[in-house]
């Protein structure tokens, strides 16, 4: 994986480098607190990786990776006023540190500076790169809506959940990696198949930490088992043990999920007896296979060198068969 | 004025046919029901109005131009949240007809929209359109900021005051000018001067407002007199004031801007008359009268038909001794 860890260490440092604080200091104090907070910053790894494939060097990616991540960190950033979260990678959230208006300002603002990042790429892929990063960025905004258009329905199906999860935070993945490819001079065959490498691996991840909350060693998850089924989260694990439920076993998942007092434990105990009755754990497994597997049958497929092949497949395993 | 008349005509109807509402829909019913709402569609109208005085037609802006109407759009949407406001057009606004989540995401979702209508312009102008559209994105964020910084100061001067309506409100008119001027193919001299244009009718549009707040004719002004006295708003008539007066006037003022209980007509009629005393009403007049005035010579100085100059003199005439 050395390219794309290569990739991942530059993009850290890349991103505090390159962001200018400027005034009125309560416009962009929030933008560089939220950038200061870090991250794997996986996508302007990936964008830069991906270029680096296609043409040796992924430096000409390096402003649109950028953009990627300040994009990303925009999205948090609104994501956790509509969420009321209070933390974010163990530190305040802006709207408490600060206040909702802030947030709300400033992220705006982190959207406006993702664009201008994302305008300095070479004038002969300019306009692609701009069509693919703005319906990319709506794409994500409808992922939030049906996310949050989930929560007071009872009735989501696996296919739907699936679709959302693809627009909140697969088709960022996959289009980090398709703007790093074209900018880096790929074919349009190389850049959609690299696309779509990247929407099964978003996918895949997003099924694994729904896997891991529940199934996950906490020794080395580092948090809680069952955070999820505590608060009721629509993962596909619950969505599926809905789906396959005889009547029984429905009623006994209703009234875990209605009980207003429980026991964190005993709910947790319960629920996981429903799941291990159904072979959830088995069914979540496979599903992720699913996508793994056509992912590594995309890699294949890339009109690029076979240790770069060998890189993106490493990728692929570490990210989905991490314990943590 | 007839070909910006014209063109506030075509914007009206263009904006409701160009935008196609999309699922999810409560990510799209909000955006509809914003444009729906209606407005003068002054920045579309002086885009399109800008590219026709350069080049004859002003049909290739209007992607643009509904671009600039979208973002300006969202732009109130989330000022009505930061403001808590409950009105916009005599309707609810989106926060209290939906929720603040919609409002806040529905809002990112128009910027992105109206993004994606500014790649909508000849390749050759591609890149300082973006750039330009970018920068004063940014710039009215700033303002929004400086806007709301300056609530919880009693210190604000009469400059900055003047810096924070350029940037909130006058650069995306100047923009909407440049724009429109530099897809219709404005020399850089022609379309750096349009824009100061704009910079210069925003400026004294807003100091228009300031005054006729106060002393603008109730029966044509629609609404009634003070209202920003009343509120105490940092307007230039105010600020004026408190740099102007002598230690007495400023007891007095305070005294007003301080109060928790008053009968809404005595303190209007008392900070009137403390204008009056210090002639705050001509001293506003001849601020606008000096943005006025070097909107019409920066005129004399573009590069284009004498019909257009006469319609950009019609326009700014118009615009400035309106009585409401």
């Amino acid at each position: 994986m050395g390219v794309i860890e290569q990739y991942i260490q530059h993009a850290g440092e890349a991103m505090l480098r390159r962001y200018q604080p400027r005034e009125p200091r309560l416009l962009y104090d929030p933008i560089d607190y939220v950038i200061g907070l870090g991250g794997k910053r996986l996508r302007p790894a990936l964008c830069m990786s991906a270029c680096h494939f296609f043409s040796g060097d992924g430096k000409a990616a390096e402003a649109a990776a950028m953009g990627l991540e300040m994009f990303h960190n925009f999205t948090l950033l609104h994501d956790d006023i509509m969420d009321h979260a209070t933390m974010r990678r163990n530190q305040p959230t802006v709207h408490l540190k600060w206040n909702e208006n802030a947030a709300i300002l400033s992220g705006d603002a982190m959207m406006i500076l993702a664009s201008q990042m994302m305008l300095d790429v070479p004038d002969t892929v300019l306009k692609t790169v701009q069509t693919i990063y703005l319906q990319t960025a709506l794409e994500v905004c409808e992922g939030q809506q049906y996310d949050m258009d989930f929560e007071t329905r009872d009735d989501v199906t696996v296919d739907e959940y699936l679709s959302m999860i693809r627009l909140k935070t697969a088709v960022l993945i996959a289009a980090s990696l398709k703007i790093g490819a074209m900018i880096g001079g790929a074919s349009s065959r190389d850049a959609d198949l690299i696309y779509q490498f990247g929407i099964n691996i978003g996918l895949a991840f997003q099924l694994q930490d729904d896997y891991l909350d529940v199934y996950g060693d906490p020794e080395t998850f580092g948090k809680r088992i069952g955070g999820d089924i505590v608060s009721n989260k629509k993962t596909f694990l619950l969505l599926a043990c809905q789906k396959l439920a005889n009547s029984e076993q429905k009623e006994k998942l209703k009234y875990w999920l209605h009980a207003a007092d429980f026991d964190r434990q005993e709910k947790i105990d319960a629920v996981v007896a429903l799941y291990d009755q159904l072979g959830i754990a088995v069914l979540s497994k496979e599903k992720m296979e699913t996508y793994y597997m056509e992912a590594l049958r995309i890699i294949e497929m890339l009109g690029i060198e076979l240790q770069y092949k060998d890189a993106l497949k490493l990728f692929a395993s570490h990210t989905l068969f991490r314990t943590k």
